[in-house]
């Protein structure tokens, strides 16, 4: 195995490893401790796996993947904050979707190849990518797996001690 | 650039964004704000300044680079919950501790070529090393960007919107 395989393979499963973080804090929490605030005024636990769950399926388009799946998510998790709406999916669907969405990003993760994840992601130009090399789908991959433990050391605050 | 460079220059620069990000954070808090708890009895803000500082205090010896600088937190910021003890460092020394560790963190970064990284840290025998060959320096290095990402999104909940 080449070191740029290596490397790759290393961040590729520790983007498995977050995920399978994340879910086994979510199958510790019924359907309605997740209607619990995180800390006292802030988001519920339902809303940040809508949030996660728009985010990720946002991330189909942004690494040229495919269409996102559900870009109805968006507008009530990443755009409106947390209790703007009583209007939610339910739990049960949301984590369908979240399962979905995760699925589908790890196929298409495991098809690129080291150069693939070198190449700039659709929110940046091809004149701009030559100056910032770095804002590549590589970089977006990093983002997300922070952005997931970041939200899981939240939702993590509602399993009961 | 070789590409397995582009790959460890775009890790390190997501250590550094994750180190600014939770240093943002920390600005946003008075020292009295960080004694209090992230949510409802769970882990204080010092606490988690205080574990993070710990965590990446044995990262020196824990990646082949030098003894630990500060190893008496580990005491009371790993191997104890919080609240365990009333006599805590103030919030100060541990900022100016946390400081010096990740300067030293990233001056060490910086010194290792890509065949270094792949390379086993010193928690894993060479004969286990053979048939694990991920458990190198570098999953070490994306273990604490997570790590951090992690206790970051819990710190921030104490900042007031």
């Amino acid at each position: 195995m080449k070191n740029e395989e290596i490397f790759l393979a290393t961040i590729i499963r520790n983007w498995q490893f977050q995920i399978k973080y994340f879910n086994a804090t979510l199958e510790k929490l019924s359907d309605e401790q997740l209607l619990n605030e995180v800390s006292p005024n802030r988001n519920r636990g339902i809303y940040l796996l809508g949030h996660l769950t728009a985010y990720h399926d946002l991330t189909l388009p942004l690494l040229g993947f495919e269409g996102a799946l559900y870009p109805e998510l968006a507008t009530i998790f990443i755009h409106s904050p947390d209790k703007a709406t009583d209007n939610l999916p339910s739990v049960q669907s949301l984590k369908q979707q979240w399962n979905t969405v995760n699925e589908k990003l790890l196929q298409h993760f495991n098809s690129l190849s080291v150069d693939d994840w070198l190449t700039r992601h659709s929110n940046i130009s091809e004149e701009d990518f030559v100056k910032e090399p770095h804002r590549n789908r590589l970089n977006v991959l990093i983002s997300r797996i922070t952005h997931l433990a970041y939200h899981n050391g939240q939702l993590n605050l509602l399993v009961k001690k």
